[in-house]
């Protein structure tokens, strides 16, 4: 696929910002730690207070951070002034979210005027730096236009 | 549908033990309110740390209630010494989740010795007691039987 | 949840219409019998020559016949002269597609300007009308206004 | 990704009369056109039997094909004497279906005792041979052992 050019060339400062504004991501330690023209990196080092019963980060953690890598991903396309909004996703679990940290890629499938599809996934990299596909997600989000932030 | 008999005459302190071992969920401040065979709810009071850019909660934050209530609703029918797994879920964002609590809503659509099929809702109460639809979701569970707790 | 009041008046011979121009439904030879206001139902005989290697209904038929169960519930809310594409779904296949007829039942969970969530069921009926739940869907549609059908 | 070593050294046989129990697939004129370790192609030349209502191929349609792309990658790496069984997917349409034929195309992406995740795409070929992608799936299937073909 040919790299995707952004109509607004303003796009990473618009995606951080939009980032920092997340106050979930500074509770739970994830950063922002790549953003080009239709993919996004996010971060997450393991942390044993956001662990389910068995000591694996709990999919919904795992959810939170690739929810956003894949909105974001959408977002970097999207022109000046819109705003971006998850309509659904799908997750499938493939392996305990264990490791060194977590690294949540969002990418753009197939963009749009008002939907725009992601592919993402979730690896867990341990302490050498190799690599743990533990989840990928397919998601759909929204292009909002001057208008309130939700999902109508 | 008639009511699910349960398997595990136990099944309320499995569930509740297993719960109490989600440190995620002290994290964020959710609570275990009510299990019964094939129904799980967990209510998450709003919490301006845990929000996306909009001062919404976050869709992850949301995931992380209704995934826990599917899969222990799965986990209160299935036999004693039996562990759960998430396999996979989607998820719909209807509305902002903005309100004075959050209820999620797991129930057992269908209940098998290999897979179990959930649904989840969560709606936002506000100050008053009004409900507002916020999210649904469908949720594949498996069974686990004297193995780790991995999707082998 | 009340129900639904319908935009446009006209809309039984909207979704019959559209129906009647989906030339799969006669090659599978599916009837539509039942419009209201966000709900659809459309019923499909069992044939021997949709099916798939153990001889049950080939889960693409049963999408086929639910997906547009859900699509025409959510056309039946739209306004007069708007046109109705399926976004994504997801189908949970909870039994054998086996028995003398199914039955796919669309209805709208939410409806929205722009998206539309719909929740779907194919129950799979005996010789004596008794029902067995085959199959849930979620699926997402968009409004469609005054352009090409396609998802943009 | 390393290329998957199959457990079944005879599985292409094994999943070509599989897939010629599938009626449905003579049925809408579909052929298998490719079996690997993981990967399986199908074919479907464009046929205006199989249209919605704006002339595209039904969604249902699309789905019938990659389903069973999807199912057979699974199957093709299971051990010998297995059967394979859609749990759920999820399918995402990014462009309407139209073209001289479609190709499905599933792929593994993990495989496992019990749950295999897939992956899969439908692309849409002009007479020229240049492809569209027109849907993606992600699919869950199991594996079955000496037991009815039913989810149960």
């Amino acid at each position: 696929m040919p790299p995707f050019k952004p109509q607004d060339p303003d796009y990473i400062r618009r995606v951080s910002e939009s980032f920092a504004r997340q106050r979930i991501m500074q509770t739970i330690g994830a950063t922002l730690t790549r953003v080009t023209p239709g993919e996004v990196e996010i971060a997450l080092p393991f942390r044993d207070d956001l662990t389910q019963q068995h000591g694996f980060l709990h999919a919904g953690v795992v959810t939170t951070i690739v929810d956003s890598a894949c909105g974001y991903a959408a977002l970097s396309l999207m022109p000046p002034g819109a705003g971006v909004l998850t309509v659904e996703f799908k997750l499938n679990l493939l392996a305990p979210a264990s490791g060194a940290r977590m690294l949540a890629r969002g990418r753009v499938v197939k963009p749009g005027r008002t939907i725009t599809v992601c592919a993402g996934e979730v690896v867990a990299e341990d302490e050498g730096g190799t690599e743990k596909l533990v989840a990928t997600m397919t998601a759909t989000a929204i292009t909002i236009h001057d208008r309130p932030a939700v999902n109508d």
